[in-house]
């Protein structure tokens, strides 16, 4: 395929056309690579697994969307003409069915690029929108519903929100995030959350800007698989050795 | 009611049985007041806004257990005779009929108590369980299924794991929080995960002593419900003017 440098920066009025849709299960491959990108990018490969077969596999596809983990796909086009873009309005019609377009109305949005698009060095096929052959994948998101007992209330945990490199800093992932938002909001949700790396800190200023809360008192704690085996039968005994004959005040918890 | 410490406390061999069963709809007043005791104890009452409509009315009960939010009763009661014990095991079986047996096989154990328990303060009708009249209500844990893109695998995210002051120390915390890591390995879980407070150094020695790690880099990012109704519709410039012309590095990830 050409590269998507080509497509998008031949557009000659530097609009370009971006789409937030449903992923389904023939997105895998576009899926890994952005999450394998994401976890370089974060210093994070090591933990990273993610493969076509295991995404297929997961709990990804097992629930209706929004109810259960669900993938967003950020796609941009260079502009069409009035015909082709009801010619490809009805090619995602043809695609997608009822079912998914009761659960999300599809996101499209003119965008006016003041900065010209860095050249996408990465020409990878599965980047070729399963949806739409002349739109290009540049980022994905990833949430699933949450629930807060403080609120009584769902809402949405983002595991994953990832723009690939060449398409960042034009408010691509500001799209993206706000289709997640509006989502939210349309499902009653009481908060959108996600964690961000503290050395991350233009991350973090984006997110401030975009009106979220840093809470820099939470710590994330995790028990990963090996360790969901071999937990203590009780940890009584570990508890009281380690701290609770220290300090027998209201703050001990468990 | 006779107060909580009476009931258990007289037990002789301090022996006592904790039960932790999955909670239906006519718990939510004790997992209201649980929930606003959790907010006293982590300093969030100003957020906590639960009331029992609330839980009664939200996402909840809407879906089976363990694939939408669920939540875990932790309940004490003095020891029975055989026959007591039949009796109760009778009564639940007819209670909870067969989908919850098959969803969630409630944990029963024997715990030894070492020390005795303090006497409860609060004889609240609310902790009365709703599954036996015998038991009391100590703690909960409310939690839902989460997705990671690096693993390509579903898990569990812990919102809330509390145990009453009265009850601390027993390993009551531990058995429920094992109860909720042995359901996700059960359903193929690759993580456990949840917040705590930096502050909270009991419970973050606790969690370790589990075997959990505590990621010191990870930041909860919140957006509430009135910021996502206003997020910019572009923050492109705001991205630009605050941070993105200083360093167009490759940690401008949006």
């Amino acid at each position: 395929m050409a590269t998507a440098a080509v497509d998008i920066s031949s557009s000659s009025d530097g609009k370009t056309t971006v789409t937030v849709r449903l992923a389904t299960g023939k997105d895998v491959s576009a899926i890994a690579v952005l999450a394998r990108e994401l976890a370089d990018f974060e210093k994070l490969a090591h933990i990273c697994e993610v493969t076509d077969a295991k995404l297929l596999e997961s709990s990804l596809w097992k629930q209706p969307a929004f109810q259960g983990p669900t993938v967003l796909m950020l796609e941009v086009a260079a502009p069409q003409s009035d015909d082709e873009e009801e010619e490809q309005q009805q090619q995602q019609r043809d695609q997608q069915g009822v079912v998914v377009q009761e659960a999300f109305e599809e996101v499209v949005r003119e965008l006016n690029l003041t900065r010209p698009l860095k050249e996408d060095p990465d020409t990878d096929s599965c980047f070729r929108s399963t949806a739409d052959e002349r739109r290009i994948v540049v980022g994905f998101a990833l949430f699933f519903p949450n629930y807060s007992s403080f609120l009584a209330t769902g809402g949405f945990w983002i595991d994953a929100l990832y723009v690939r490199e060449a398409y960042r800093g034009r408010g691509l992932g500001t799209i993206l995030l706000k289709t997640v938002a509006k989502q939210a909001v349309r499902l009653g949700a009481g908060r959108v959350e996600w964690c961000a790396l503290d050395w991350n800190v233009k991350a973090i200023k984006f997110y401030q800007a975009l009106g979220a809360a840093v809470l820099p008192e939470c710590r994330l704690c995790r028990l990963t698989v090996s360790n969901l085996l071999f937990i203590p039968s009780s940890t009584s005994h570990l508890i009281t050795n380690q701290f609770l004959q220290q300090d027998s005040s209201s703050s001990d918890m468990y």
